[in-house]
């Protein structure tokens, strides 16, 4: 357990990641079944926790050892603070935070069943990203690269076009979002993560090594990676100009909540301490996989050193 | 508009209804349709709101002119904290509000769709109600009339005792519950408004006058009646030995949640200001149709002069 390792961290203090976008206020209901239609459903265990997309990344990277900046909007109430509290409490540097005067925090309630299935209700208040947050060159001269969520696009946009042009890696979380955003951001990047949804949606096609090609055409500039779930991921191979695919951990999901963020994370952090593609990719999948065991959202992130472990037990037996 | 009115308080001070039982942080969200299975769902509005059962009854006191007291059990987390401030900042007394150390606060989930159905998400602690708050005769000497509902039994049943020894409205909130619970609870009670499925429940009979008829005879000591949604609700009259009907209003329910607990907070107060059972029951009926037109849980419980209004055009035109 303690020999080198291809996932160890480079020599020097901690990579610093800035992460964009969802911060929100999630109630976790566990219940045996989803419900149909009308009725009571008695869930038989409840977590609230201050996550979302791009925050759930950034706690990845926290826990994997890496440092982590959120930049976020929550609006002008108690929900509000109690999310920059709770993100800042994990080590998440949080100064970035925009409270938005006349806006609601975002809040979702998450049921989880027994098969890991989920249903989702999340409620955003479009006030709450109509502003840009300002920031300069030298705010974001101090990170070694940044990962952006498609909820704050207009953010977003700026930060990759910031940290593009200083050569370092500007990473997007390319999930489903209204029609041209991932469109308006891509060209900004330098790698794209797609969800298989997201990735569906903007290719028309359904197999997914074939949404790899079209979308690597489209995008040619980035490297082009889709998560399929349980299914795993499957990424375009800019030396050899093949698609590659990475399995996931061959486990039971708990609770699959937050484990395309963690993977994100991971990913970001992997890519910003100088790992190969394939390496991070793989990197990222054992980190997400070992979270879908865990119930509770982005919770069951892990240490860098679970992440060794499980490799080598997963990976090289 | 301001003639005398059977439903205008008595001279004096406002009678004090001592409510126990139900606090909870509620997150209901508007949907066009209720979800089947798993997925996503957006809401289209969102609302956070501390109630609950005794808690909503003693919003509706409050709003109808009356004085409010709420004995309920919180966690000692943030959201406890929450719902003691925002129930108390609404004119309720909450000083004898518990706080429950090592217990979660109860939250719930609501979703409402565009025909008024709901989906509920409840979710209790079994730590919160473990514990019996102490109280003295002379802690509730103060009280006009206490209204129970079934969370928190072991309390509601001392306090009922101890509000019947002294003569008092000694009002049951019957709501479905756990086996055993109603059964503990009635007999103490002097008034019952059973909710039509917690009435089948315990008789076994669907037509709601027979559920009527079976629960006089079970407990014939008190004043009972069935409240069933846009059925309106039947009472057990004592003096003519006959059941009552008394319909809602004629309007298309936006949001019936809390409802129920309009109801029996309007019917508490009334009965505390010496109103006739029947008129007690049309004045509850008025204030808990009213709020069906509100989205918002509690919110919509109505001010007194709007009950007035409102009869007059629903019943006396």
């Amino acid at each position: 357990m303690s020999s080198p390792s291809i996932f160890d961290p480079p020599p020097g203090p901690p990579k610093h990641i800035l992460c964009v976008g969802a911060a929100v206020m999630d109630t976790i209901f566990r219940v045996r079944t989803l419900p149909q239609g009308q009725g009571k459903v008695l869930p038989y265990d409840m977590l609230q926790i201050a996550e979302g997309m791009a925050s759930s990344a950034a706690y990845a990277i926290v826990r994997l050892g890496g440092n982590a900046s959120l930049w976020g909007a929550v609006g002008d109430d108690e929900t509000g603070k109690r999310i920059i509290r709770e993100i800042g409490e994990t080590g998440i540097n949080v100064e970035g935070m925009l409270r938005v005067e006349g806006a609601r925090s975002a809040v979702s309630t998450i049921l989880v069943d027994d098969d890991g299935e989920r249903l989702i209700v999340p409620f955003y208040d479009p006030k709450l990203h109509h502003t840009v947050k300002q920031f300069t060159t030298g705010d974001i001269a101090a990170f070694d690269a940044v990962l952006v969520d498609v909820r704050w696009p207009a953010l977003a946009l700026q930060v990759l076009k910031a940290v593009k042009a200083m050569g370092k890696p500007a990473i997007l979380d390319g999930d489903v979002a209204p029609d041209g955003i991932i469109e308006l951001l891509a060209p900004e990047a330098t790698h794209i993560i797609f969800s298989e949804p997201a990735a569906q949606r903007l290719t028309g096609a359904n197999d997914i090594p074939e949404t790899v090609l079209l979308l690597k055409q489209r995008f040619s500039h980035a490297f082009i990676c889709v998560t399929a779930g349980a299914a795993g991921s499957y990424r375009f191979n800019n030396d050899g100009g093949k698609i590659e695919h990475c399995p996931t951990l061959p486990a039971k999901a708990i609770d699959t909540l937050a484990a395309g963020d963690i993977f994100h994370g991971a990913f970001a952090l992997a890519i910003a301490e100088g790992m190969a593609p394939g390496d991070a990719i793989r990197f990222s999948s054992v980190a997400a996989g070992i979270k879908c065991g865990v119930f509770g959202g982005r919770l069951g992130a892990p240490l860098r050193r679970n992440v060794l472990a499980m490799n080598e037990i997963a990976y090289e037996p």
